[in-house]
């Protein structure tokens, strides 16, 4: 089955997570990616934890399907290597600061030069332009400014980081979408260009309607735990021995909700019946969930209120759970892969489902610099016969 | 200038969030972007605050740079207008529970009748197969269920919703890669197909390496706060008039940071001369950080350790702060648009920054059937003339 980047020939610059990670989608999706990485050394999170038989996991998650050749983008006939993979490539995907390509004469200016058609993708912390370009930048930064962290957390603790980082992985993400529509631009102009996407930026376009609500009101949005900001009951839920999420946002949900718990007096309850009244009263309805949720296990009100009666509702999954959930398991979100090194691996998929070519994720990563031969031998083959143009 | 999806006609049967995401994306991109709504009431966005002289600021985010054409889809009339718009399409996007667009004879397998080159985009909560298929979410019942409530939030509080529609954001964002990916595919081979994510599945890809932990170590990750789970320090800590973060994950930052600060003994203090030593003691570092940071103002602060110094560290960002950032400015991520209703509208820009084809995003959103005589016009023009093939 041909695969829909078959052909499609990626070099990945870029090291531990936003950039790799566009890379791996990329991959996923059948395009051939190498990596490019500093000798004996290989992108730095070779180094992170957790590691299985001296194997990276960190490095796994974000390389599978890889070609990596370990070069020195000080030494110049390392560089040749790369201008030679330049012109064969057709997206370049790179995440260090602005400015260091640039010094290592492989910015986007010079590799145009190189190869017109080149679609050169840049993930940083804040872009390549605007007064913050050059601040350095982790995903706890970029969460912070873009102003996620703000809005995230219960109202009388500090803000509170996303469980995971959310900058790198939502740059990632805009990135492999910009990668693409301007690999589709290419395909019908010839036109290549560079994709300039900032982790801040991603962050602040994740906020969705926050951003408007304070806009118009002139309200600054805070921290409202884990409620809905305009529908209620939308919130987590104390139950017997757990906590429950339940999320009713209209008024024929909330009718089911009071007949499955056996309170249809508070359907027509005067605090209660709209949804804007629900959230003025939204303590006083909390407290009598919470009541009656008192006496049932998380399995029994998850059952009672999610399954039997349709209610959007279920238990908050640990990692645990959904690793372990069936449904994961069938959609292929975690599946097991055989590693030469490092034997059996758990690893995650790709959410999305293509009917026709489904995405290829039963793949390793390499070992550092794995393809050397591979690709010197493809180089040697094809130097002199590369062509331009349409 | 030629926009990279002129000529990419996308039919929008989707409501509220998700699905309206997605094909906005691709509008920005200049792709034409019908939308097809319910007579009268038109999608339930419509009616969501904010609301700015009546016009939901709601709609207007996820709708920007959209045709409105309001059709019932149970009319057999108007499902032949459907059907005509289907044959010229390209991608369809709709984001209902599985089954419902079959009970109106508009699923894959019909449409794929009609026009078998047609991209045909489904985002749901958990996917059109699978056993939890047929379960109603929003989005947060889908952060629970994909495990990033677990992990969000401080150790001793309840697992914490992500500030925003994460789950809804994420979809919106796959979805529109993966439409990207498909078209890419039909352009080279004229083959169509089914785009199925689930809400679920995104959520459960963003968790990045806490899966692997688990897997790996049999730990299960919990909440952490806004620490980082393996460098310190890398968090959120108190100053005079509010809080900062710091975001130290190496022995060099560690140094210049201890220099910054004027405590040079801390280097070698031997908790601290890891990382896994600092986050071995992170506690006391905590400690000794904010009774330092006690003294200065949150800005005072971020000027002498993220600007001076140039260690990844910043001031938590509120909504009105990023809104009234120079850099979010700059980069387009925050403009006002005049809306020839609502007046003057601040709206949130794309992330993804083209250097030769920019996202369009200075549109605003259609009215109800606002379209109507411009689409019906087309379609009566174009009946027979109609072609497929490559």
């Amino acid at each position: 089955m041909r695969q829909p980047l078959e052909g499609v020939k990626v070099l990945d610059f870029s090291r531990v997570l936003a950039g790799p990670y566009c890379a791996t989608l990329l991959a996923d999706m059948g395009a051939e990616v190498i990596k490019i990485e500093r000798p004996k050394y290989g992108d730095d999170s070779r180094h992170f934890g957790p590691f299985q038989n001296k194997e990276s996991a960190y490095f796994e998650l974000f390389n599978r399907g890889k070609k990596s050749i370990a070069l020195n983008l000080k030494d110049d006939r390392d560089l040749e290597i790369v201008e030679q993979l330049v012109r064969e490539a057709d997206i370049i995907v790179e995440n260090f600061r602005p400015g260091v390509m640039k010094k290592l004469g492989l910015d986007y200016e010079k590799m145009k030069a190189v190869n017109p058609r080149i679609i050169y993708t840049s993930i940083s912390g804040f872009g390549q332009y605007g007064p913050y370009s050059q601040r350095p930048a982790y995903d706890l930064v970029a969460q912070a400014m873009g102003g996620m962290t703000s809005i995230t957390g219960h109202p009388n603790d500090p803000p509170t980081r996303v469980g995971s980082s959310l900058g790198d992985m939502s740059g990632a993400l805009y990135g492999a979408f910009g990668s693409m529509v301007a690999l589709y631009h290419r395909e019908r102009t010839g036109e290549g260009q560079h994709v300039d996407v900032a982790m801040m930026d991603t962050i602040f376009s994740m906020l969705e309607t926050n951003v408007l609500r304070y806009t118009i009101s002139g309200e600054n949005p805070g921290r409202i735990g884990s409620r809905h900001p305009i529908s209620t009951p939308f919130d987590i839920y104390q139950a017997k021995d757990g906590y429950i999420v339940i999320a009713v946002a209209n008024d024929s949900l909330f009718k089911r909700l009071c007949e499955t718990i056996g309170r249809e007096d508070l359907i027509t309850d005067p605090r209660f019946i709209t949804d804007p009244l629900r959230t003025k009263h939204e303590k006083e309805l909390k407290g009598i969930l919470e009541k009656y949720l008192a006496d049932y296990t998380v399995e029994e009100a998850e059952e009672m209120i999610g399954i039997k009666a349709g209610i959007p509702c279920s238990k908050i999954y640990t990692i645990q759970d959904v690793v372990a959930d069936e449904h994961s398991r069938i959609r292929e979100m975690v599946f097991e892969v055989e590693h030469p090194r490092a034997g059996k691996m758990t690893m995650v998929g790709n959410p999305v489902k293509l009917s026709k070519t489904p995405p290829q994720v039963k793949k390793v990563a390499p070992a550092l610099d794995e393809h050397r031969e591979e690709i010197m031998e493809h180089l040697n083959k094809s130097v002199g016969s590369v062509e331009y143009g349409l």
